[in-house]
């Protein structure tokens, strides 16, 4: 069981910042994501692509700004449970929580935030009938350690970023790259495309357009594919991974079952005052709530976090009187000993 | 006059965001400030200082995200009426508006957001009987203009940053520098104090301490001032200038007379919607407004800029329909015919 003050559900801009917010009012987090890295959609989607209404950065990556936060949480110390979906929330008989992930791990805390974006990313999955029995027997959806296709036979299906970057990255990897996609042209970053192209011509990656993988096979764990190109006869495909990259779609998933008073696929909350949910101590802050006048910007996640923190305090010391103190007067203290603080200033007689 | 879409009163961050916002949204803006530049306190009262809790940087001197938002907001060519002092508000017939500042220039708009922080900055004054009588004849509070003391005797009072640093900086200007200060023990930074110690050893800058100014001379202009050294007789020092360096004390000043609806001097807004105050077409956001669990924290100024745009948008725009775009997706168009955006992706066939 882990126990944490704040149990924050998602890793986004926005659970992330909530870190530090809470890092100020010396409460511990704890982070839950479905995906293996932080940093929601700003680093699994598209982390290469410019933001530009982050107060303050006239441009970011959104990569970028996902280090930044990283960066600037890091002396809190953070716990992060990643590539777990939270599953379930279980209301104890003294109002803290409990929060089981889809693989079992359970977490305890007296507030619980929801910070999850768009919901729990999930792969769009092609109509294959016999996939899920392959599911982790050599079918994935998101690659999460490149070394477990070292000198594999791996077939990759889709025409987006995704599908290119990982088949040029796993043409150095892998015994023999297949690049399968239903159209003759892909789309993406224009390197990604050009770099496929030559390394097709090197004979480095396989490519089959437009085909489609129509069919799995292998007794427990994957042997083969069924390619169908367009006209062809179907052909049988020797594989050890079949990858289909087709994108991630948000899906509020298991949280849709929690007792939460739901609108428009979001969550309702109190903006009037803490962003706070109708199960008294779950909040909710970021694209995933909803109120009057809502804006989905990340920079009004981090004002949601910032005041959501504020409440927690209140319920995890209750009647305690916090003084909201300035950084730049205060500084900041890491839970690691670490202490940022502007220069001293000097009291000093001149003779 | 000067006509805008939404005129806003104070340049401190919130403000300067909001021109962002507004310009995301197609409108105009124009700023009002008390201050002889942007930036608000950031800029005037503490640009070298570290802020530690502006989501994305881990670090960033005031005066450098001051700098920052106005480069994000260049391309939008906001309006500045600077060193004015907003003074009175007028509603037409219309339900637009006049502001007039303390000089007498009008601003005409059909919205006005105050982004005033803890009020506008007033310098604290030394308690000399006729001090008034040589306001901008002689003695200045803030020096806007360093070229005005080229070659003239200045006395200078105050015992901090402000004080330490004009004297190190006018010592090159000015024929005479004399720091007067009413301990023996200066407050700022060690360089600072260092350095006018070097100074005054070399004869560059005359410092009398423990002392006050207790009396000021001249006809019409500055032409002495009495200084009182303590254990001694009062003496008659001949200057040109004197600058008593107090530092600045914020006060909501003539804002509150405008029927503002004030508690806690600071101004009620509605933050379950908008931010608009009890006046309609009239917002506030940033330090100045207070709600339930109001945050005086830069980033929740820009969240509430962000809100406060759109409500603007529709009072502007009546009934017409706003579809949210991210500037990810849509890039930014400046009023200057800049625009700034991703890079496109490519969809090309591999052969």
């Amino acid at each position: 069981m882990i126990h944490t003050d704040i149990l924050i559900i998602g890793a986004g801009p926005t659970g992330l910042f909530t870190v530090f917010e809470a890092g100020l009012l010396k409460l511990k987090t704890h982070l839950i994501d479905a995906l293996p890295q932080p940093g929601g959609q700003c680093a699994e989607i598209y982390p290469k692509k410019p933001i530009y209404d982050i107060p303050g950065f006239p441009e970011i990556l959104a990569g970028d700004l996902i280090k930044n936060l990283l960066k600037q949480i890091e002396s809190f110390e953070p716990g992060f449970t990643l590539g777990e979906r939270a599953e379930t929330l279980e209301r104890l008989e003294d109002d803290t929580f409990i929060v089981t992930t889809n693989k079992g791990t359970k977490h305890h805390a007296p507030v619980v935030v929801i910070a999850g974006g768009l919901g729990s990313f999930e792969p769009r999955k092609p109509p294959i009938a016999n996939l899920q029995k392959y599911e982790d027997n050599g079918v994935a959806y998101i690659i999460r350690d490149p070394e477990v296709y070292r000198n594999k036979k791996v077939v990759i299906a889709g025409g987006g970023d995704s599908a290119l970057d990982w088949s040029i990255f796993l043409a150095d990897v892998a015994s023999e790259v297949t690049l399968v996609h239903r159209r003759n042209e892909f789309r993406g970053a224009l390197d990604s495309v050009e770099k496929v192209q030559e390394l097709k011509n090197q004979g480095k990656i396989n490519l089959i357009t437009p085909a489609e993988i129509t069919d799995l096979h292998g007794e427990n764990e994957l042997s083969g594919v069924t390619v169908q190109k367009k006209g062809e006869e179907p052909a049988f495909l020797e594989v050890d991974h079949f990858i289909p990259l087709f994108g991630l779609s948000p899906k509020l998933g298991p949280l849709g079952d929690w007792g939460l008073e739901i609108e428009k696929n979001a969550i309702k909350v109190d903006n009037s005052y803490d962003y706070q949910t109708n199960i008294p101590g779950v909040y909710a802050i970021g694209d995933v709530n909803t109120y009057k006048g809502k804006l989905k910007l990340i920079l009004s996640g981090f004002h949601e976090a910032a005041v959501m923190c504020q409440s927690a305090y209140q319920r995890i010391n209750p009647g305690k009187k916090y003084v909201m103190k300035y950084t730049t007067v205060s500084g900041v203290e890491g839970f690691d000993g670490s202490k940022k603080e502007a220069k001293r200033e000097t009291v000093q007689t001149i003779y």
